[in-house]
């Protein structure tokens, strides 16, 4: 298992680089939610989402040699962005594989990051079978989206942020909402708290239909989702919580959230009204879950990370006919 | 002329109440700017104007008996919801005064913060009649939206903020765009700013139609708009400068800039596709200009203050379709 010191490490390289992004409430929605709720727009960070942090951790460790031969990576667009925008600052070359059916805002930023995008069809081949093999034929480092502990280092980061802002707001104890995919910012936040404030604990939030990490906390063993089901959480779809990620989450995180697609149209709409925040729906999961699950939830304060906007316009005006009513 | 330390007395009134919104960038935008630009997103404020600001600085000096009394204010929506929330916090009746055509969210807002909200017709009736008459029937302190020192003080305290965090950025000179309508923001920032850093300099923006700022700087003499023209920046469209607020923008304050409704709805749909910020068109006027206007603007690097994001689903998802192309 990964120890904090790989996150303090992370943080040095990254500071001055990142953007600490604040935290921000609304009466509004402390009385939906039942209780207080502090909210990580991490959705501000550079590239729209908190995969920066774990891209810059990443091709910051890497030597000179890796760094001139160029990196590789695959992801359905904030993994992309991220890694793209920081191998630009690095000045390493990058070639990134995305789904046909990623959003185009998502596509469109990777290129003019000036990556190489590679499409394929999500529904007919493997995207770690194409990341691979491009890697072992050109001589690229894979850089995972989340089995990584480089990355997991870095979205770790904002753990730590985490914590020294939710005590100056006066807070001493929480549940930590976290949206989840493949783990690994739920995991690097979880390891952050379990050593620099344990009082708040990492609880993962996944869309219907993609709740392997919630199966997987109750029976202990990496379940599966049913293959091709539809969600808008493009951002969070993997078929299983990761190898590395899985057994940090097992050790500190709490039961997990499930949402609907209903209730993220809805977060996504009081994020608009409340927050004046952009979100995508992969980044609101968890503010879905303190809004419509707060049954769910035991603590006094809940924190709530949006962890991305990159969205199209067409998805987020659909979700603005919602509201929470 | 009100004095700096009105400003700074403000600032410590207001001090833990108010959030410190943060100063985000975009790379694309650098580019269809032409230069660097450090967005101060205010939209993130409390109520979703910096009109939060002006109305704790003023509600805060009141005395005991004009507190149990009330307030009365007249506003098209963002010192309505200000006043209001405010007002909440310390225990103060408020009765604002709003147009019926007024963006329905600002109405719905005002209303959930406990306001009494008295509506009028903004083509037959004269807000400043109808808020002097019940300030002196029913006793009210009347809480103008701009020609109020204290309001303006508070604005003043976004200055302060601005001189600190660019320094932090490593800018040195810069023109300050802020979004203008009666100057309340734009001359608080010009006066907090001549004196923390004049190598920063105030550029009122406004809508077309209601450039009444940007003409007044040139003669000299507060000029008046033309009656009843067509404009979606609800938030600002004055008649004229304000008495207490010309002065002070005459004295400090550089060219003003002037843009058309399209670039107003450009600058929102990049607000949403690079900053991830949910804007309001007269919010975003400062952001249009930086965007549209580039060849009026001479320094390096350009501070672009986002002043709200109060709108409706209707009118934001128009926005969307407009792009910088």
């Amino acid at each position: 298992m990964i120890c904090i010191d790989k996150i303090r490490s992370a943080r040095r390289r990254l500071d001055g680089h990142v953007r600490l992004t604040p935290i921000i409430s609304s009466p509004f929605l402390d009385k939906i939610a039942g209780r207080r709720i502090l909210i990580k727009a991490e959705c501000l960070q550079h590239t729209g989402s908190f995969k920066y942090r774990g891209a810059w951790a990443a091709i910051s460790a890497l030597d000179e040699g890796s760094r001139k031969n160029g990196v590789v990576a695959y992801s359905s667009g904030n993994h992309a962005q991220a890694i793209a925008a920081v191998a630009k600052e690095f000045g390493v070359p990058a070639v990134i594989v995305m789904p046909s059916d990623a959003p185009s805002l998502k596509i469109e930023n990777t290129r003019a990051y000036g990556a190489e995008v590679v499409i394929y069809d999500r529904y007919k081949e493997v995207r770690e079978e194409i990341g691979l093999k491009i890697a072992s034929v050109r001589g690229l480092t894979l850089i995972k989206p989340y089995d990584d502990e480089n990355v997991i280092a870095g979205q770790g980061t904002l753990g730590l942020e985490i914590a020294s802002q939710v005590r100056a707001e006066g807070v001493r104890t929480a549940d930590v909402l976290v949206c989840c995919g493949g783990g690994g910012l739920a995991s690097g936040v979880a390891l952050a708290l379990s050593e620099e404030m344990p009082e708040l604990r990492v609880r993962p939030c996944e869309p219907e239909f993609y709740d392997d990490t919630a199966r997987s906390l109750i029976s202990g063993n990496r379940e599966i989702n049913e293959k091709h089901k539809n969600s808008i959480c493009d951002a969070i779809l993997t078929p299983t919580p990761g190898e590395i990620t899985f057994p940090i989450l097992a050790r500190f995180a709490g039961p997990g959230l499930v949402v609907s697609e209903k209730e993220v149209l809805i977060a996504m709409s009081e994020a608009f009204r409340r927050l004046k925040l952009v979100t995508e729906p992969g980044g609101v999961v968890a503010l879905a879950s303190a809004l419509s699950r707060r049954n769910e939830i035991e603590t006094e304060a809940v924190v709530v990370v949006i962890t991305g906007g990159n969205v199209d316009p067409k998805t987020f005006s659909r979700a603005l006919n919602y509201s929470h009513v």
